[in-house]
């Protein structure tokens, strides 16, 4: 093995440069550091670090990738929390926020067409303005692109009611290792010709090629939405909860759990409104019809105080102590601004943050929730339970003290207890995250050889040499 | 090539009467004959038809069948349209009628677990009995199997609100050729890790393996439905209804469009409750809570009498000149027996079918519906056009006489003419049956010859020797 540094040759760089003119080339370790790392504070080594504004720019890289033998990393802003789109092999990073245009938005077909690198929100904003609805809303909206959220299959507090981004990709273009250009779907709601392609590029986490184009599916907006924030006295009770909302037949557009621990935690920031009895909530979203809001409003707290079935004989199926809600963007906003608020405040009772973003059958979420914090206490440290409980899929922020060994020692012991907690119940190591880089020790506890060896055929059918984000994701 | 019929030799006739005792292994013509066809009509040649009751079977089929290279059908019910189950070329059918347990319905994971050969509606009566919901709906619900559901990714009426089977298959267990075991997924409603191998299989066309359980999504089940009946004075006007429902933000559970030759066809059979200048109608389902469902009936009665915006400049956009509607089982039910009415009672017209279920941007529904009429004008034959508009999906039944040559010839002419058409709008060849055998012939209009390669390429991984439905489907 060479001492020397990693590095580009120079016929390599020449053949860059002639693609990637000016800035859209970044070679030197001060521009490229950035593109080094994501969200989840992973290192590797971008060789370059490239920029395109055109899908032919994309083929000529891919043509001189696959010649070369270069790793190639696409990503968008790198909001990814497991490493996903980190250059884990000296390679070229290729940026798609130079790729940011929205084609395409039309209204009688209810489609979007897009570049890979359009910030969600700002697509949903877009939309929005013209009466249509693209639901996906991952945490990171503000800061993700639509590409990012089609490499991980990206969810988000919608995804109840509204599905993940699987559910949205009707058609997308990628250039493959060589420089092929695939283009599948299109933009018929309905397409069942062949295998299907389209998805399984959605949560492929860039391992297959660069998608540079997205069709996606829009819906009509709904008129109005509401929020409640539900107070139980406990964990359990706020459990139960959620059994009795889907009992009575209703499908939030987002249900999301806050444990006590969490309560705690948005309290050191901001002046709750609960009162102290509140020991685990509720955060509630529901959409319609102007007409009909208030009436599915006063439905939900119909749900949640409606006394437990005695026949269960299950402790703490209580309603809740406290609520409240706001109906229109206004009032409900303070309510979602305490929820973002979670993991900034996080940060206030540890330094360090191992996030997990794990799931389980939605009628383990309790006995989850119970074994988690049983960890917790086993390991004397925090661990910071919330999230999209309607989908099962619970974050877990295992909060540690980097400069103390011993902490940083028990919290790696408690994440791998928290990953064997899960496998127990048929849950999943990720519900939102993906795999990357973080979780590929874990995979074993749940993809099978038999799993693994088929996506790695899947895959050589696309990238035969392996050089599209490898030693990632499976 | 040899004169005589195909056949098994006497070793694998024996093989296969150790794995499948009694009469769970069919060899006689006689027997073997409604096995040879689905209900596309066209005929294959089974040279066995086994029936297993185990996985275990199953596996040693496959394994036998990598070993004597047989080619293997998986069927259900096959009312598959496309001959996507027919044994194509010589092989072993497989039925999975006997593998119809509902294995499991777990009400707080909000779960079904089944095997196969469960009839749809069957999953959906117990499902519904406990307050849950499986949406996908099929035409041929009372006679298809989720198995043949999942090979097909059926939609069906509810898939505007409620999308198609591949929105609900969170897990399933396939036996691949060769006998091994393969399992994705799992109970959780939203998981991330490694490609996505289930929906692969969704759509799949029983090309990758046999799949021998399915997990499934359920949702709460809403509690009350109302159906509504809108008759226009024209085509035209009732796809600028199905525009005026979308744009007023509303989402129905199934939006049908009935063309004025299909409304006549109904009127064949049945005294039709519509006055004569109904020329064009729209079926209409909503969904809602008891409270909610009485205001959006008034909605959406409001949304298709809002006049049409003037500055449209389009003709005829119209309100309905008549509408009925029914709420609650009950007085919904005449209004679908009438929709389920309309292909049975178009052998009245003619006594032969060529039908397709193309689907087309929604926004190029008006100009595929007259562009299908122009065809029908053409060639002098009915066409009778209906469906899911909602999702741009419309079934065209070309109706001819097979008695009658020229007839024959002209069906066949304006078969090619429709495909056309509905590419010239990148709309696709199906959008719920599939391709099978009957669209091979015209999927290069279709799928790039990369696309078609890839799709090859992931059947390899899968099969490699090319024995699980071959020659089918892309």
């Amino acid at each position: 093995m060479s001492t020397q540094a990693p590095h580009l040759t120079a016929t390599q760089e020449r053949s860059l440069r002639d693609i990637f003119p000016g800035d859209s080339l970044l070679l030197t370790p001060e521009q490229t550091l950035i593109f080094a790392t994501d969200a989840g504070r992973r290192m590797g080594t971008p060789l370059a670090v490239v920029r395109p504004t055109t899908e032919a720019q994309v083929v000529e890289l891919l043509r001189l990738a696959r010649a070369e033998r270069l790793p190639v990393y696409a990503r968008g802003r790198a909001s990814n929390q497991v490493g996903a789109c980190v250059p884990a092999r000296p390679g070229i990073v290729v940026s798609l926020l130079h790729m940011n245009r929205i084609l395409d938005i039309a209204d009688d077909d209810f489609v979007a067409e897009v570049e890979p690198g359009v910030v969600t929100s700002d697509l949903q904003r877009a939309v929005e303005a013209r009466g249509l609805f693209y639901p996906p809303d991952p945490a990171s909206i503000d800061i993700s692109t639509i590409g990012g959220n089609v490499a991980t299959c990206a969810g988000g507090m919608r995804a109840l009611k509204y599905g993940v981004t699987r559910e949205y990709v009707l058609g997308l273009t990628a250039v493959l290792p060589g420089g092929k250009v695939l283009r599948t779907g299109g933009r018929c709601h309905k397409n069942v010709v062949g295998l299907d392609l389209t998805r399984l590029f959605v949560g492929s986490e860039g391992t297959l090629g660069i998608v540079t184009r997205i069709t996606l599916k829009l819906l009509p907006l709904p008129q109005a939405t509401a929020t409640l924030l539900a107070g139980f006295g406990s964990m359990e009770a706020a459990m139960h909860g959620v059994r009795r909302i889907f009992r009575a037949g209703i499908l939030p557009v987002a249900l999301e759990f806050l444990s006590p621990e969490v309560l705690d935690c948005v309290a050191r920031r901001q002046t709750p409104p609960w009162p102290d009895s509140v020991r685990g909530a509720l955060l509630i979203r529901l959409d319609g019809s102007r007409e009909s809001l208030p009436l599915e409003v006063r439905r939900m707290h119909g749900a949640l105080h409606t006394p437990g079935d005695a026949a269960d004989g299950i402790p703490g199926n209580e309603p809740p102590v406290w609520s409240a809600h706001g109906v229109g963007r206004d009032e409900e906003e303070p309510l979602w601004a305490m929820r973002r608020g979670i993991s900034p405040s996080s940060y206030l009772v540890r330094p360090n943050k191992i996030g997990e973003d794990i799931a389980v059958p939605r009628g383990r979420l309790l006995d989850a929730l119970t074994g988690i914090r049983a960890i917790a206490q086993a390991h004397d440290l925090p661990i910071l339970t919330y999230g999209h409980v309607g989908d099962g899929n619970i974050h877990v922020n295992i909060m540690y003290d980097g400069a103390d060994p011993s902490e940083t020692t028990r919290a790696d012991a408690a994440t791998v207890e928290v990953m064997h907690l899960v496998r127990s119940m048929d849950g999943t190591l990720s519900g939102e995250h993906g795999v990357g880089m973080a979780k590929k020790e874990f995979l074993h506890l749940q993809l099978s050889p038999l799993e693994t060896e088929l996506m790695r055929q899947v895959k050589h059918a696309f990238d035969p040499l392996g050089i599209m984000n490898p030693d990632k994701a499976y």
